[in-house]
C-alpha cells in the first residue's frame, strides 16, 4: 500500500496542474508504481466527431504515467516527461476516460512507464489507447 | 498557396474541436502540407510548475500534424491520428505555444508528419518539443 | 492453437529474411496473436561494450511484433512495419536475446503490437527492452 | 569542423561495434552534432521481399543518431540509447542505405537526435525512414 504522506504529495502536485483541472480529471487509485486517473466527457474535450480528442487522451496518459513514477520517487525526487508515444486503438468514445499508468522500469535517472487508456460506455469498458513513456528523474522542488 | 475551399474546410473542422477551443488555440498558417497553430498561455493549461502542461504540448502538436495532412487530403478525405511520439526539449515556458506541422510523407493510406513546437517569451522563440506522427487516411464524413 | 498451415507460412516468410538468418534468429513459439523469437549472442551482434547492439534488439523486436500479427492475417494478408518505438530498459547482456510479440489491437488496416525483449544470463531471464509498434495490413504476395 | 581527436574516438568506438561490421556499415561524414553512415545492400540484410530489413534500417539509424551525439560529448562523455522511434516511409530498396543523424537538443543528461534514412538506387536517393531518439549521457569508459 502506498504511504499516506506520499499519496498526499501526489495529490498536491496533481492539484497544482491547471491542465488536469481543465480536464476535470481526478485520481482514482494510487499504489507503488501505479496510478489511475479518470476524466468525464465534456464537449470541451472533444475532437470534430464528438469523441475525446486524441490530445486529451495523450494528456491523461502522460499524467497517469508520470504520477505512477512519482509514487516511487516522492518525497525526495519526482519526474519530468522526457518523451511519450501513444497509439490510438479505437475512437475514444464514452462517458469517462480512464488512464492506468504502471512503472515498467525504475532506473536512477530514467523511469519507463506504460499506460493503458480506456473508455467507459455504460457498463462496458473499452481499450482506446496504449502509451509508452520515458520520464526523467529530478530532485523535487517545494 | 492553399485552395480557399480547402482552407475553409480545415477551419470548419478545427472549429468543431471543443478541445482546441478549450486551449484557446487558433490557426495561424495553412499551406499545402503545413499547418501552424498557436495557443496563448493560461493557468488552465499549466502543469505543477506553471509552464504549459506536456499534455497540452502534445495536444497542440497532434492537431498541427493532423491538419497539415488534411490540407493535402480534403475535401474527399481526411486523417485520424494512428499514433504520435513527442520529445520534450525544454520546459514549455512562455506566453504563447506554437506548433508547426509538416507532412513528411503522404501515402495513400498513411501520412507521416513532423511537428516542431516552440514557446514565445517576449520576442524570443524557443524550441520546446518535437513530434513525429502517423496519420490514417479515411473518407471524409460531412 | 495456431493452424499448422499458417505456422508453415510464417516459418517460410521468416526463412526468406536474410536479416534474421544473419542474427541466427529462430522462432520458438507461435500462437494466435503471439510470436517468440530468440537469437544467441555472437560478436557480430555486439555494440562497443560487448552487449547485444540496440539495433539488434530493435530488429528482433520488430520481427517478433510483425509475425505476431501475421499469425492472425495469413494466408490472405500480412503486415508491413509502419513504425516502432523501443525503450531500452537495461543493457542487453547475456547468451540469448528473446523477443515476445503480442497483438494488442487488430484492426482492418492497422495492427498494434507490443513486444517485450529480455536476455538470458545463465538461468536468469532479465527484461531489457519494451517496444510498441504499428503494422500496416497488405494483401499477401506469393 | 570536428576535432580530429574526437573523430578518431568516434571511429574507434564504431569499429568496436561488431553489429556495424556485420552490416558492412561505414562512417561517411562526421561533424559537430551530425553523423552520416552508409551500408551497402547484401542478402544478409534483407527482409522477405528482398529489400533492406526494417530492423536493419532501425539499426543504422540508431547508430547514426548515437554517434551524432558523441561528436559533441567525446572524449569525456558518450551516450547510450534510451529509446528510439522510427517511421518507415517507403520500402528500403536500393544498393545503399544512408542514415544521417543530427542532434536536435543536447541537454546535460539527455540528447535528442533526429535521423533521416534514405536509399540509393542508381543515381537517385529516396527517403525511406525517419527516426527520433533519446540518448542518455554517461561518462566514457576507456
Amino acid at each position: 500500500m502506498l504511504d499516506a504522506a506520499i499519496a498526499e504529495l501526489v495529490h498536491a502536485s496533481f492539484s497544482n496542474q491547471g491542465a488536469m483541472a481543465s480536464l476535470g480529471a481526478f485520481i482514482v487509485n494510487l499504489d507503488q508504481g501505479t496510478c489511475e486517473l479518470r476524466a468525464p466527457f465534456a464537449p470541451s474535450l472533444s475532437q470534430q466527431h464528438g469523441y475525446f480528442h486524441g490530445g486529451v487522451v495523450g494528456m491523461l496518459a502522460d499524467s497517469a504515467g508520470g504520477y505512477s513514477a512519482n509514487t516511487l520517487l516522492m518525497p525526495e525526487r519526482e519526474v519530468l516527461t522526457a518523451e511519450y508515444k501513444i497509439n490510438m486503438l479505437a475512437p475514444a468514445q464514452g462517458e469517462m476516460l480512464i488512464a492506468r499508468g504502471k512503472v515498467v522500469r525504475a532506473g536512477r535517472s530514467l523511469v519507463v512507464a506504460s499506460v493503458e487508456v480506456s473508455c467507459l460506455r455504460g457498463a462496458e469498458e473499452k481499450s482506446c489507447a496504449l502509451a509508452q513513456m520515458t520520464l526523467f528523474v529530478i530532485d523535487r522542488r517545494d
